[in-house]
């Protein structure tokens, strides 16, 4: 049986919105911009995936989506821009992130560090997430930009971003979320959150890789990262991919339309596979269910070294990871462990499984005994929990 | 009868690249970065497209090939990076381009302009281009960066890269190139040519829309545009959009593998559409045949505007331009027209044809006789022109 818990690193492309798209790369292939029926003919398809992100993310007419590569552009975008606009000249000089942001955000801060930028830290809680009362101990007038993410990569815990928002205002600043882990996994009405700027990816709900957005509250300026040919309204320039805007119109609303089930059926899945993890001695998961996304697990296996862990499980077909994809080719500790405290041995022994609506019962019953099963024999070969677990620090 | 000659704007995608890719969508879905055997399913199939990349492109193992999602991102990319890297702490404070660059290297250098960069524009001559000469004008011990297009976008014409690479090499100076409208159309060795970076997009040569590269010369630094997660190498952070990274290796190849029946058989299409055209009165072409990559023609037809020979075209099922796609949704004249000294009103009759390998002679006989009969019923109601051709200014 082959089992794919991986789903925050990446989805497959949602088979309806793979069928939608096909169209638009041999037949329909003409350049939106161009005043031809060629270029005529992927307007509508167009359009109607832009309602799709719209409605999908609870945009006003008003708002700008503006489609990106990626939402690691989205977000060098947001705080570059940021730079530019209202840091440079020193109206402001002070950016806030959160401890654990994707190293999409903390990459491109470290980034405006090195330009003389000052770039704060908020804490996080045990269960690895930053509340209001953190970023009041940090915010001032200096404070040009909050970013803070909506839900986190590795461990799913959601942030109280609307109250982080208003907060930020409070102080003039303006707030930025990275919503790529919870667009597609919990409802994201982003008029009604308050933030100014959100950064989201498709194929973290099943779209296709390579395409995701920007939305920018209505009437706010953003120096553009990408000049030229004044596409979409000159705000991010570059021939429009058709096609997978085609796609993440439909897999954004097809993951809309499935919440319910997500939050229900995976949600109840997601927990059964906990229950079997925690049902092991020794073995923690960070952050309380209710406060998570429906579809992630980030669990420790005291004396089981994720790497190890993922090795043994990919042999017998499953697919998991010991933290963020981005990060997964160096052998590092889980950072997220780090940041709640958790020693340097506990944090290698993180294992996350991120399920997704493809996902069956049997396949849950198949990890989860593998899963088991592997712990036993990694332990029974662990040269520090093999031969005296309750010591194991 | 349909017939696309809008292939500078876009172009279809290769049927054999679209097949290649199809598999990558919905069951080699993996992340690359994925330490599972979803990840590595992806591997063989990016190794092979990156190799087809450098051997296409001329590049060594030691030169860096970075996927990014255009030329417009790689232009901006090599712009601001340069600007971090070597003008924000003033070792030099200089930008020379040309004055007939696409917009992503036009707005982007405007952008760095508004931050107090020197921006000079190489004149061009009355072909269009810009000679080596023109960039010893300009050239100095503060310039940071020279950036001249292979091959212009409107009018095909050839720039001589090697020798202004040279040029810009001996004031020290780093030298860009945006190869999009060269790649696919002449041979590009990127080795031999000298340049410390080079663009491209898929797109222009039966990829995908969405994806492109920057070549970095071995051992060349420059700060990247989108920081993060630490893909390929550090340089360009972003879940790898396999799919189109598979497709746009194989798109190359193919297009590369085509270059001699392009310079031949396109060539003699081009050259038997473009004598149609000026068999008509009062019709120019810019810049000489042999000096332009062979699918290009950009015209002018006296007393016809551009836009309205656009929409009579359509109605005969051809596609054409006046110029960029990428600024073609507003009616302003054809820049490169203005660059070359064509007076306002000429300007506005330019008539930009673009073929491919996928055009038959059939096509191409049924457009001449097309644009001819256009013309003719165009002039009958032109203003300026219909009662008095001689005296038309």
């Amino acid at each position: 049986m082959k089992v794919y818990l991986d789903n925050n690193a990446t989805t497959m492309l949602d088979p309806e919105a793979y069928a939608l798209m096909l169209p638009f790369f041999t037949e329909h292939y003409g350049n939106p911009n161009s005043l031809h029926q060629w270029g005529s003919a992927t307007h509508p398809a167009l359009k109607e995936a832009m309602d799709k992100l719209y409605a999908g993310l609870g945009a006003s007419d008003l708002d700008d989506i503006i489609i990106t590569s990626c939402a690691t552009e989205s977000i060098n975008w947001v705080l570059k821009g940021v730079y530019f606009d209202h840091i440079l000249d020193r109206e402001r000089d002070e950016v806030i992130i959160s401890g654990v942001e994707h190293p999409a955000v903390s990459a491109a801060a470290n980034f405006l560090k090195n330009l003389g930028v000052k770039v704060l830290e908020l804490p996080v809680d045990g269960e690895g997430i930053s509340g209001v009362e953190h970023l009041r101990e940090l915010i001032s007038d200096k404070t040009a930009l909050v970013s803070v993410m909506w839900a986190n990569n590795e461990t799913g815990m959601i942030f109280p971003i609307k109250e982080m928002a208003e907060l930020a205002h409070e102080f003039g600043a303006l707030f930025h979320t990275d919503a790529t882990q919870a667009v597609g996994k919990i409802k994201v009405n982003l008029q009604a959150s308050g933030v100014d700027f959100a950064s989201f990816s498709a194929h973290k709900f099943h779209g296709p890789k390579g395409v995701g957005g920007l939305f920018i509250k209505k009437g706010l300026e953003l120096s553009p990262l990408l000049h030229g040919g004044e596409h979409m309204g000159g705000r991010r320039s570059g021939t429009l991919n058709v096609p997978y805007i085609v796609a993440m119109g439909e897999a954004l609303r097809i993951a809309n339309a499935m919440l319910e089930f997500e939050d229900s059926h995976i949600r109840r899945l997601r927990d059964k596979l906990e229950d079997e993890i925690l049902s092991l001695e020794d073995t923690t998961v960070v952050g309380s269910r209710e406060r998570r996304v429906p579809n992630t697990i980030l669990a420790s296996i005291k004396g089981v070294e994720g790497e190890a862990m993922l090795w043994d499980l990919n042999q017998n077909g499953i697919a998991a990871s010991t933290g963020s994809a981005c990060a997964s080719e160096d052998l590092e500790s889980n950072p997220i462990m780090e940041a709640i405290g958790a020693g340097n041995d506990l944090a290698h022994t993180a294992l996350r499984l991120s399920l997704s609506r493809f996902n069956t019962e049997a396949e849950i019953d198949y990890a989860a005994a593998q899963i088991k099963a592997a712990a036993t024999r990694l332990r029974a070969i662990s040269s520090t929990y093999a031969y005296n677990p309750n010591n194991y620090k």
